[in-house]
C-alpha cells in the first residue's frame, strides 16, 4: 500500500489580511505548515488554524521564517547563526504552545521562503535551524529538499529528515527546481499537477522540464497555496491519488 | 522565619538596544520578569536572561505586554479580549519554550506597563490574561496588585494569585499607588526603599504618603529597574532584608 | 450645478497582502485616502497608488493611523499627544514625499480606524492630529465627521475642515453613525447606497434608521472599500449620481 | 584654509531605548546622520534631533537603512531594487518632512549599516538608493566610501557624491577598511583618532595598518557614536583640528 503526505503553507494572513483559503485547504491536506508570526501569521490566526487542524486530523508543522513581515520572509537575510537559532526557537515554541491549548502539537518544522532556499546550500544557517529544533524537541522532523544542507545536518544530528517534492513546480534534470523566472517553472493545470503527484507517490520520480526522469523519493508532496487555482490543484490531486488507491496521511 | 520574594523587570532590551543592567540585577533578585518580545525583549535576549537566571537560581516569570515596541507597552490599547488572550498565550509559550532549552521554566506571569494598569480595573482584559495563562498551564501563578481584577479572576479560576508591593513607589492611604505625576510618587533613596521593603516583609504594611499605615501583605516586592539608581536600591534592600534575618527566595 | 466628492480608503495592503481592489476603486472615486505604513500600506504600494491616482486625476489624501499593523489601526491607543502629532507628521510627510515623485501631492488628511473614532470626541488627540497637519502644511484640509473635535479644532486653527458622510452606514436621528454591531448598521444594497448618496448630494440630508431626516451637509461621500460588494456599491453610486447630473469631483 | 566636515550617526534610539549621547555629540559635529525609523529612530526622536541640529547649525542627513529594527539594520537583506528604492524614498521623505517643521532640511543621504556595506559593491542596490535620492531631490548629496558603486552611480546621475573617511577605523593599504573582526580594526585612543583625522584633513591621506600611506581625500570625517569613548574621541578630534587651524563645517 502506498501512502504519501500532502502539505500546504497555511495561516499566512496577518491581522486584517488574509492570504489563501485556509479552511478549504485544511480539508484537503494531511499536514499544515503554520506560519509563526515572523513572516506571516498572528497569535489568533495560529490558534484558529491549529484548532481546525486538530479537528480534521491534520498534522501541524512550524513554518518558521525570517523576521520580515514587509517582505513576507522572501528576502534573504544574513542573520548571524546564533541569532537565527534563537529566532527559530522562539517561533517554534510560540506555535507549539498555542497548538497545545487547542489539542494539537507541532510535529515537524518546515522553514519558509528565503530561509527555506538559503538553507539548501548554506550550512551555517542550516545548522542554526537544526540547533533550534533539536534544542526544543529532538523528536521533531525537519521537512526540506533532497540533498539540502538542512536535511543532511538534521539527519546527522539524529532528527527525522523528511524529503518533500513540489507538485506545482517543474524540475531540472539534476533534481533542482526550475527557477520561478524561467517559463514553465510553475505547473498550474490540475490534471498535470495531479498526474505528477501520482507519479511521485507511486514511483518516487517526476519528469523534468527536459523530459528526463528525476528521482525524488519524497514522503511529502507540497502544493503552494498561492499558486493560481491552488484549491483546485490540491482537490484534483487528492482525488487522483485516492482514486488510484494511494493513502494520504501525515508523515509525522 | 520571614521569607519574601524580590522581583524585577529584566530582558527589556531589543536588538542593539539595552534597557537596564540585567546581569547585575539578576545577581540581586529572586524572580525575573522577562520580557517576551511584544513590548521589549527579543529571542536572543530572552535566552540569555533565562540562562543566567537558571544559573543563579532565579525564578523566571513571563512579563507579557501589549504589542507595542514603539511605546514600550506603556500605551493602553483597546485590544478585543479574545485577541489579547491569544497575544498573551503566544508570548508566554515563546518564553517558556526558550527557557526550557536553557534549564529554566516559566513559573508565573506578570503583565507589563499599560496592560498591568488596565487589568487592575478592566475585568474583560483581565479575564483574557487569566484565560491565556490557564490555557497554557493552570499551575502558573499570576502576580499583581491587591484588589485588582486580574488577581480576583485568577483566584476564581484556581490559579495562584500572588500580591506584590512596590518598594520604590509611594502609596495612597486607600492602598493604591500615588500616580507618577504627583511629587513624591517615586522613592529613590536607597535606605528609605530598603526600610519600606523591610516593613512590608515584616509587617505586611507600608506607610502612605500621608503617613497612614497601609496593609499590603505582599509575597513579592518589586523595584523598577529603570528607577534612577535601581541597582543600588535593590542592592541596599537585599542587604537590609538579609541583615534583619529575612530570607529572600522565589515565591514560585 | 451640484458637485460632490467620492472618497475611498485605498492602498491598505502590506507586502504580500492585499486588502481591496485598489485599481478598480481608483477608477470610480475622486479622492483616495492612501494608507501611510502605520496601520497598513508600504512604500511600494504607496507609490503605485499615488501614481495611479495621478494618472486618473484622483486627489490623494493621507490616511494616517495608529502604529498598529497587527490590529489594522482599529484598536484605540492612548498615545500621548506630542507623540501622536509626531507619528501623524511622519506618515503625512512620507506619503507626500512619495506622491511628489510620481506627479501627485497630498491635499488632505483623513485619519483611519480607531484614530478617526477617537478624535470625534477626544480633543487632546484631535488637537495632536491638527498640530501635525498644520506644522506640515496649513493649506491641507482635514476630512471628518460633522461635530467632531477634529473638525472643530482644524477650523479654529485655520485649516479647511471638510465634512464627509458615509453612503454605506446607517445614521441615528442625532446624526451619529449607528454602531456596527447594531443590525442594519451597514447598508449593502447598491441601489439603496446610491439613492442615499444622491439624497446627500442633492439635499445635504439622509434618512436615519428610525426614518427621520438627518442633516449632514457633506462635501465628500465615503463608501468603505471592505464593505461586501464595495466595488459594485461605488460603481452604482457613481452611475446614479452622474445620471442625475451631479458632478463627481475632488473637494480639494 | 582647510575645512572639513565631522559627521556622526545620531537619533538611533527607538521608543524607550537610547543608543548614544545625541545631545553631546550634536554639540561637537557639523553633520548629523539622522536615523529614519527603519533600522532605528522614531518620529519623536527624529523631530528632537532635527530641532537640536537646527539650533546648533548642524546639517541634517538622512541615515536610511534596511527595514530591520531587530537587527539594527546590520543584517544584509536581498531587497529587490525597486522595493529598496521605495523604502529609501519613504525614509528620506519622512525625515525631511519632520525636519522642515523645526527649521531644518535634509541636505544629504548616508546609508546605514549593512546597506552602507552592500552598496559599496552591489551596483543594483546602489542604483536603487541613488534612484530614490534623485527622485526626491536631485540636489541632495550622497555620502559614502571612495570607489564605491553608490558614489560612482550618484556622480553619473549628477548628484553630489561626497567621500568620507573614518577616524576610528583602520585602513588596508588598498584603501579599504580593515574588517571589524581583525585585531586593530577599531581605533579608540583619542589622540590617535584626532591625529589621523588631522592627517586626513590636511593631506587627504591616512596611514594603513601596515604603515603605508593611503589616499582618501575625504570631505567628511566620521567617528562612530557607538565606538567605546566616542564622545571623547569626537571632542579631542575637534580640539586638535581647530587647534591646528582647520575649520569644521558642514560639506553640504
Amino acid at each position: 500500500m502506498t501512502t504519501v503526505d500532502l502539505n500546504c503553507d497555511l495561516g499566512e494572513g496577518f491581522g486584517a489580511w488574509t492570504f489563501v483559503d485556509d479552511d478549504t485547504l485544511l480539508s484537503l491536506v494531511s499536514s499544515a505548515n503554520v506560519a509563526c508570526g515572523f513572516h506571516a501569521g498572528d497569535p489568533s490566526i495560529m490558534r484558529r488554524v491549529c484548532a481546525a487542524a486538530a479537528e480534521r486530523g491534520v498534522t501541524v508543522g512550524a513554518h518558521v521564517g525570517y523576521r520580515d513581515l514587509a517582505g513576507f520572509g522572501r528576502r534573504a537575510m544574513r542573520v548571524p547563526a546564533a541569532q537565527l537559532a534563537d529566532e527559530v526557537l522562539y517561533q517554534l515554541a510560540a506555535l507549539d504552545g498555542v497548538a497545545r491549548t487547542v489539542g494539537a502539537r507541532v510535529r515537524y518544522v518546515k522553514p519558509h521562503g528565503a530561509l527555506y532556499n538559503v538553507i539548501v546550500g548554506d550550512a551555517e544557517q542550516a545548522g542554526a535551524v537544526v540547533d533550534a529544533v533539536r534544542a526544543y524537541d529532538p523528536g521533531l522532523a525537519v521537512l526540506g529538499l533532497p540533498g539540502s544542507q538542512v536535511l543532511r545536518i538534521a539527519a546527522e544530528q539524529g532528527l527525522p529528515a523528511v524529503v518533500e517534492a513540489f507538485g506545482d513546480r517543474a524540475y531540472q534534470a539534476d533534481g533542482r527546481l526550475v527557477p520561478r523566472r524561467v517559463p514553465g517553472a510553475l505547473v498550474t493545470d490540475p490534471d498535470t499537477v495531479a498526474a505528477r503527484c501520482l507519479e511521485l507517490a507511486r514511483t518516487g520520480k517526476v519528469t523534468s522540464l527536459d523530459g528526463a526522469p528525476v528521482e525524488v523519493r519524497a514522503r511529502s508532496l507540497c502544493i503552494h497555496g498561492d499558486t493560481p487555482g491552488a484549491v483546485e490543484l490540491v482537490r484534483r490531486t487528492r482525488e487522483v491519488l485516492e482514486g488510484d488507491g494511494v493513502t494520504i496521511a501525515p508523515f509525522a
